[in-house]
C-alpha cells in the first residue's frame, strides 16, 4: 500500500513544516566504531522525535472536512506529541487517549501542545471502546502510530533526506540502523531508500528482551514480545511488528540487531559528549549498535538514526554520571 | 578589512566541510519569551562550536605552500579544537599552545583532534615568546581567535545561513542575540546581515562581570574586563573586544545584553528539555537573554545563537538537577 510515490507526496506536504535534520558525526565516534558513523538526529525534529513527520503526513492527507472534525490517537509518548502538534498547526482538535498512570510530564506536555487528554484506567477501562465512542460521537479520525500508510509515508521522508544527504557526501554503500518499535520509521525509510539509494540497507535495532522485529524477520512471521513494560527504551516497545510494516521490512531490511540498555545509556552519554544532542534510551539503540557491535554490521560507513530525544532528566543525569 | 565579499568567499570554501546548522524552536520557549524564539545551534558544528568555521576559513585562505608548513594557535578551548580539526582535514600540522594548568580533558581532546599541544607555565613562561619561537623555527602561521579578517569572515558564514533561513520563514525583522567574547562571531554575523537581511539587528550578549563589549559599545571606546577567570562562561571570556571586531560591532550592533550565570544554566536546562541540544554556559547566554530578559529586546521574533556545546558533564548534570 505504501510506496515511494506516497513518500514523495508526503515530503511535499511536509516541506516548510517538518525540519530537515542534518547528518552529524565525530572522529571520536568513528574511532570507537572502526568505521565512519553518521547520525541522523530526529531528536531535533519538532516535538523531539520523528513522529511529527508521520503525524503531519496523516493530518495533511485528510480531506479538509474530515480533518476539521479532529483526530484521535492512543499514545502516552512521542506519537501523541507528534499528532497533537500537527493537529494544532492545522488548526484542528486532537484527542489523545492515555492510561491514567502515564507519567505526569507526558500528560502535561501533550496537553501543552494543545491536545484534549482523555485518561482511562488500565485495569477497568477499555481503551479501544473509549476511543471508538469518542470518534463516533465527534467524527474524529483515528491516527494509528505505525500501521497506517500515510504515517509510514511521513516517516519515509526521513529516508529521502538520508538518500540526498549521503549522495552529497558521495556515500553509496552503507547500513542504516534504525530504532524499531512497530516499524513505521523502519519500513518508511527502507521504502524510500529502495529506489533512491539502493546501496543503503536498513537494519532495525531493538533492546534486549523486546526483540519482536528481529525474531519476526528471522522466523518469517509476526512474533510477539513476551512483555511490554520494564524497559528504559519505552519509546520503541510495541507488542509486535505491524501488519503493514512487517512485509515491507521482510522484503527490504537486513537482520535485526539487539543491544542492551547499558549500551543505550553509553550511546546517550557519547551523543552528549561528541555530538551535543540529547537522545532518549529508545532513540539511542541504533547508535549503540553502531558503536558497540561493529562486528554485526558491514562496510565503511554506518548511519544511525537517533529517533527521539524525550529523555527524562533524571535518567539522563544518570547516564552522564555513569558513562560520560 | 572584512567584507561581505570575504564572507561569501569563505562560504564557498566551507561548502561541504562546515555543517549548515538548522534553526530550531519550540512553542514552550515561545511561551516563556512571549515571542517567537529561533535558535541557531552552532553546538552542532564540527568540534562543538562555531569556531570550526573561522578555523577552516583561515586555513583554506592560506596559500598552499604556507599552509603546508602548518599553523599555530593560543587557546585552551573551542578555537583550539576548531583550528586543529581544520588543519587535520587539510592534512597540515597544528600546534596549540596552552597553559599547563588547562583542564586535562581539553588538552586530551585537542590532541585527539590531531594537534601537537605545547604546554607552558603561566607563572614563569611567556606564551607569546614561546609561540613566536615555534612559528619562526617551523614557519607556522598564527591563527588568531577573532582579530583576523579570514576568521571573522568564516564566522560570518553563520550569518549568511541565518539570512537564508529567516527569508525561507518569511521573517524580515528580528533581533539576533549572539554570545560575545572577542567579537569574531558577532562582527561576522553583523556584516553578513547588514546586506543580506538588513531588518535583522545583532545584539552581543555577555555574562555579568565580563561585559567588556556592552560597556565598550556604550562608551564608544574599547573597555577591558577587570578579571578574566572565575566565570562558568569561560568560552566567551576575553580581555576586551578586538581591534578589528569592535569598529564593526560599533557600526552595526545594538546595545549589549548581560545575563547572570544562573540564567545561562536555566537556558541550558531548557535547551535540553525543549530543543534536545547540549549548550555550554557561554554558549547559552544569548538564549538566556531571549528567554529571561524579554523586555530588553523588541519585535515578534528573536534569534539566539547557541555558540558552543562543549559543556563539562558534571556541570551539565548540575544544571539539569537544579533547573530541569
Amino acid at each position: 500500500m505504501s510506496s515511494l510515490d506516497m513518500i514523495e507526496a508526503a515530503a511535499r506536504r511536509l516541506q516548510g513544516h517538518a525540519r530537515r535534520t542534518p547528518l552529524l558525526g565525530s572522529p571520536f565516534l568513528d574511532d570507537i566504531a572502526g568505521r565512519r558513523v553518521l547520525v541522523k538526529p530526529e531528536c531535533l525534529q519538532h516535538t523531539g522525535s520523528f513522529k511529527f513527520r508521520g503525524g503531519w503526513s496523516a493530518l495533511s492527507a485528510l480531506d479538509p472536512a474530515t480533518r476539521a472534525r479532529g483526530v484521535i490517537a492512543f499514545s502516552s509518548g512521542n506519537h501523541a506529541q507528534g499528532v497533537t502538534l500537527a493537529a494544532k498547526l492545522h488548526g484542528v482538535p486532537a484527542v489523545i487517549v492515555m492510561p491514567s498512570d502515564a507519567p505526569r510530564i507526558k500528560v502535561e506536555n501533550t496537553r501543552a501542545y494543545g491536545a484534549e487528554v482523555v485518561l482511562y484506567d488500565r485495569a477497568s477501562g477499555d481503551r479501544d471502546a473509549i476511543g471508538a465512542q469518542l470518534a463516533a460521537e465527534r467524527g474524529l479520525t483515528l491516527i494509528k502510530p505505525y500501521d497506517e500508510p500515510q504515517v509510514i509515508a511521513g516517516q519515509g521522508t526521513c529516508g529521502l533526506e538520508i538518500a540526498e544527504q549521503t549522495a552529497e557526501l558521495g556515500i553509496d554503500q552503507a547500513e542504516v540502523l534504525i530504532p524499531c518499535g512497530g516499524g513505521g520509521l523502519t519500513a518508511g525509510v527502507a521504502l524510500a531508500l529502495e529506489t533512491k539509494a539502493p546501496g543503503l540497507r536498513v537494519r532495525p535495532v531493538e533492546p534486549e528482551g523486546f526483540d519482536d522485529v528481529a525474531r519476526s524477520l528471522q522466523s518469517g512471521r509476526i512474533e510477539r514480545n513476551p512483555r511490554l513494560s520494564g524497559s528504559l527504551c519505552d519509546a520503541i516497545i510495541t507488542p509486535s511488528p505491524g501488519e503493514l510494516t512487517f512485509p515491507i521490512m521482510q522484503r527490504l531490511c537486513g537482520p535485526g540487531l539487539v543491544v542492551s540498555e547499558e549500551d543505550a545509556l553509553r550511546a546517550m552519554a557519547l551523543a552528549f559528549t561528541r555530538l551535543k544532542i540529547v537522545i532518549e534510551p529508545g532513540g539511542a539503540v541504533a547508535l549503540a549498535a553502531a558503536l558497540f557491535h561493529p562486528a554485526s554490521t558491514a562496510g565503511d560507513t554506518v548511519i544511525a538514526v537517533a529517533s527521539g530525544g524525550n529523555a527524562d532528566s533524571g535518567l539522563f543525569r544518570q547516564a552522564l554520571e555513569t558513562h560520560a
